[in-house]
C-alpha cells in the first residue's frame, strides 16, 4: 500500500503527526504537498475544494489510502495505528492511545492560538500585544497543565514509562516527540524552565529521536523545519 | 448498562453532544455532575483529580460504563455509537462519522474562542475589546466556513440530505443538531444572516429536535439552559 499525504508544503505543521508515523513504520508514501511529481500543492487544493466530494475533507491534512480518503490527524492515526502496527490490538488500549492523541491535538491547537488569539485570518503583526497576553497565560497555566498530564500519565502507566500506552510504542509517543519538539522551538525559555518537572516525557523524546528509522528521518532533508508560517512559532517576545 | 456521565453541573457544555446520543438513543444513564445524589460535582473532581489514576482523563466530560472511563467527547461518541445504534456498522462510514464529529468539536472550540481569545484564565470583561475583533472574524469567516462545510456534506450525500452520514441518524447528526442551536443562542443575528445559506443543515436540526427522544429530553428539566459560563455564549456586543 502506498499511501498519499496531502498537506501544506514546507511546513512541518499538523502533517508532521502523520509523516512520523509513517516515517516510524517504514511505509511507502508520498507527500504530496511537498512533492511536485506528485502534484504539489495543487493536488492538495483540487482534493479539499473538489465541490462533488461525497466526503470531503475540512482542511488537511488528509490521506489517501487506496479507495479511502480520511482527515483529522487524530481519524488518520487511528485508521493507520493497526496498519503500520503503531497501537495495541486491544480496544480499551486503543481507545486509550486515541484520547491521548486528542488531547495531543488539543494542545497543538492552544499552542497555534498563542501567536493567533484575534484569529489565524489576520496577521500576526497585526495582533502582538493581544499574542503576548495570550502567550503568559499559555506559559504560566496551559503549558504546565499539558504536559504535567502527559507526565502523570507516563508515570501511571503500569508498564513502565516508556510509553503512554501500554509497553509498545504508539503513535501517540510520536505525537508527543513532535509536541515537545514544537514547543521546544516556539518557547524554548519556558520549556526550560519546565524541564525538571517533565522527565519521563522528555526522556520518551529523546527515545523517539534515537529509534533508527526516526533519526534517519529527522536528518533526512524530508523533514522539514520549523518555521513562522506553522503551528509552532518562535517570537522571543512570546517566550521572555 | 448504565452509564455515567462526567461533566460540570448547570451548563449545557460539551456534555451535552454526549447527553443528546444517550437520551436520542433513550439510554439509561446518570449526569452526574447535575445529580447530587449521585456524588454531584465533587464526584466529577474526584475523578478528575485521582493522582493515581491510570487513564486518567484531561478535562470533563468523560463517560464511565463499567469499569471503562473514556474521555474526549468525539472518542465517547465512537465509542458509545454502536452501543446506542447511532453510527453505521460499516468501517468506512463509521470512519466519516467520526470525522464530521471531529470537525464539529474544531467549531465548538472555535465558538468558545470567541469570548475568550486571550485566554479562559481571564474574565470574559478583561478582554471585551480583544473578543469583539475575534468575533468579527468569526462572524464572517469561520461560521460560514464551518457551516457552508456541513451544509456541502448534507447536499453530497448520496443518500440524500437528511442526515451528515448514510441514511440514518448518527451522533454527528445529534452534534451539528446542538451545535447550530449553540450558535444561534450565541449568535442570533449573524445565524439569520447566514441562515438562506444552509437550509439542508437546518432543516436537519429541526428534524432532531422533534424525534420524539430529543423533543421529550428537550421539554424536560435535564435539558440544561444555554448561559454565560458555557461554550456558548450570548453577548450582545459580539454579534451586530
Amino acid at each position: 500500500m502506498r499511501y498519499e499525504l496531502y498537506y501544506w508544503p514546507q511546513i512541518p505543521g499538523r502533517g508532521e503527526f502523520v509523516r512520523l508515523a509513517l516515517e516510524a513504520a517504514g511505509a511507502d508514501y508520498v507527500d504530496v504537498g511537498n512533492d511536485e511529481s506528485a502534484g504539489g500543492m495543487q493536488a492538495v487544493l483540487r482534493l479539499l475544494e473538489d465541490a462533488g466530494a461525497e466526503r470531503p475533507p475540512f482542511a488537511p491534512p488528509f490521506l489517501k489510502a487506496g479507495d479511502v480518503v480520511l482527515a483529522q490527524v487524530a481519524n488518520i492515526l487511528q485508521f493507520l495505528g493497526p496498519r503500520l502496527k503503531l497501537v495495541a490490538r486491544d480496544p480499551a488500549m486503543a481507545r486509550w492511545t486515541h484520547q491521548l492523541q486528542l488531547t495531543i491535538a488539543d494542545a497543538v491547537a492552544e499552542s497555534h492560538d498563542v501567536h493567533h488569539p484575534i484569529g489565524a485570518g489576520e496577521y500576526y503583526e497585526r495582533q502582538k500585544p493581544e499574542a503576548r497576553r495570550r502567550a503568559s497565560e499559555f506559559r504560566e497555566q496551559r503549558l504546565p497543565k499539558f504536559l504535567g498530564y502527559f507526565e502523570r500519565v507516563l508515570a501511571n502507566n503500569p508498564r513502565g514509562p516508556a510509553h503512554l500506552a501500554g509497553a509498545r510504542l504508539s503513535y501517540a509517543d510520536l505525537s508527543l516527540f513532535h509536541l515537545l519538539a514544537g514547543l521546544r522551538y516556539a518557547f524554548p525559555n519556558a520549556m526550560r524552565r519546565i524541564g525538571p518537572d517533565i522527565p519521563r516525557a522528555l526522556a520518551l523524546a529523546s527515545r523517539v529521536a534515537t529509534r533508527p528509522n526516526i533519526a534517519a528521518y529527522l536528518a533526512s532533508p524530508r523533514r522539514l523545519p520549523f518555521n513562522e508560517n506553522d503551528v509552532f512559532r518562535h517570537y522571543p517576545e512570546l517566550d521572555p
